[in-house]
């Protein structure tokens, strides 16, 4: 049920958008994914309590705004001058479709419109008095402490040693901050206290590090036609990943760890946790 | 008396950025310039009858907020799948100090960060039933229908015939929409009422084309010490200009015909228009 309102909300956000670069914007959302950080948002809408109303549309909107960020990190990581990936969600990459300078401004456009799309959300739901604190933690997760931060730790550490506390604190940037954050707007959507907006970003920093565990192990083990991208591309970057850090059954095992951490992150709240927890069994499930 | 408070909020808003990529923004922004923009959101601040309160500081920061998404589009046109330039100010461009993905990752920070200003100040100042539309005002000017639009439409051009027409969509987008945006930014922040607010909008759009007139003239008849960068750069990117569709005397009195347009968009303002007067001026001297 929760899909297809988000789906409407990411085309709403880009429908003003001109060509070619509103259409690369689009192409690089429409390929889609798995949706996993909006539906977090939704998710830890619903274990703070928060329930249909103006309330919702915002918790939709705020969802639609962290996926928004997530594509324009990927399309910007796909980049020549970052990891210089052809193929993404089983298609060429923006860059490779509309060309680097039409896919770079992409990104922005991308990054500008969930900032909007939040904006524009609070507005319309009469919450314009929280949202500078949301807009302030869709920051935290996007920015420099967090995904674009990492994404630079982890060019720069390829073909270096890493251990396994450098590979987290890349990751925690990179991949869980984000997800923190889409935790995190989804409980102050919902009208979460502060105490249970901290006890979901803690939830969505471990299940982001548990998840990312399991991306690394995919790329080792798994196929491209599964994946719908490139695997392997790891290791040809000479990328440290759990997997090489710590070995396949190591690195499984700190997955399911990780994960218990992030369920145990659940216990403070008042709400139904059932959907968060099934998020941590879809996570460790796909190493099945 | 402006300019160190302009300096001021941009060093505020970029204080806790981690390095390299804190490094790398805060390199573009210390890079300087002439700070028209923020000064022009000042200007017009003052034009609407601002006064020294908290709204004044919203108008500091908003001021800022533009020069941070300015100095981004500078980072990223400068970018070698951009116009690739290695001198921006009179200093190597950011990319060839911190490296290309560093580089890409400095610009989104300053977007980021002007959005992040801009809601902060709001906060701070007890105006953030005002944020949303002063989001979407400053996001007009940098996005696919401003800045970053217009950024494409100039490298599409590059190596085709472009008229006097296109020569003007293409710097309405890329240069006039961010002047306009600042302006009107400065009277949102003023409390202008919409005329107000879309007089000096106009105000700013007209200013904006003159501004980029006038850089075509001096790239073609400037020199690197005096410019402060490389010039005959559109030349050998065979990108049209202003002096190139015209001709250097017909461009000379365009920019004096437009600048008298950006005159006439003040004579409804209430309040004191001289020193917008005086950045008119200070567009065409340019030329002498």
């Amino acid at each position: 049920m929760e899909r297809p309102r988000i789906e409407a909300a990411l085309g709403h956000s880009l429908a003003h958008l001109a060509p070619p670069v509103g259409a690369a914007a689009a192409y690089s959302v429409r390929a889609g994914g798995k949706r996993i950080r909006p539906l977090l948002t939704l998710a830890c809408y619903r274990a703070v309590g928060g329930e249909p109303a103006d309330g919702d549309a915002m918790a939709v909107q705020a969802a639609a705004a962290v996926e928004l960020v997530h594509t324009y990190s990927l399309l910007h990581d796909d980049l020549p001058a970052m990891d210089d990936d052809q193929l993404r969600r089983g298609l060429p990459t923006a860059h490779r479709v509309y060309g680097v300078p039409v896919a770079t401004a992409a990104g922005a456009a991308l990054q500008e419109q969930a900032f909007l799309t939040l904006a524009r959300a609070a507005a319309e739901a009469g919450l314009a008095p929280r949202l500078p604190a949301m807009l302030r933690r869709l920051a935290v997760g996007a920015g420099v402490d967090g995904m674009v931060g990492g994404q630079y730790l982890d060019l720069e550490a390829e073909g270096k040693a890493v251990d396994g506390a450098g590979l987290e604190a890349i990751h925690r940037a990179k991949t869980a901050a984000l997800f923190a954050s889409a935790c995190a707007l989804g409980a102050m959507a919902g009208g979460g206290d502060s105490d249970q907006v901290e006890s979901l970003d803690g939830y969505g920093t471990y299940l982001g590090l548990a998840f990312q565990i399991v991306d690394d192990l995919l790329d080792e083990t798994g196929d491209a036609a599964r994946m719908g991208k490139a695997v392997g591309v790891d290791r040809r970057l000479a990328k440290a990943t759990y997997p090489s850090v710590y070995g396949i059954g190591a690195a499984r095992r700190l997955a399911e760890r990780v994960a218990g951490q992030a369920r145990a992150s659940l216990a403070g709240l008042d709400g139904d946790p059932s959907l968060l927890e099934a998020f941590l069994d879809y996570v460790l499930e796909r190493l099945d």
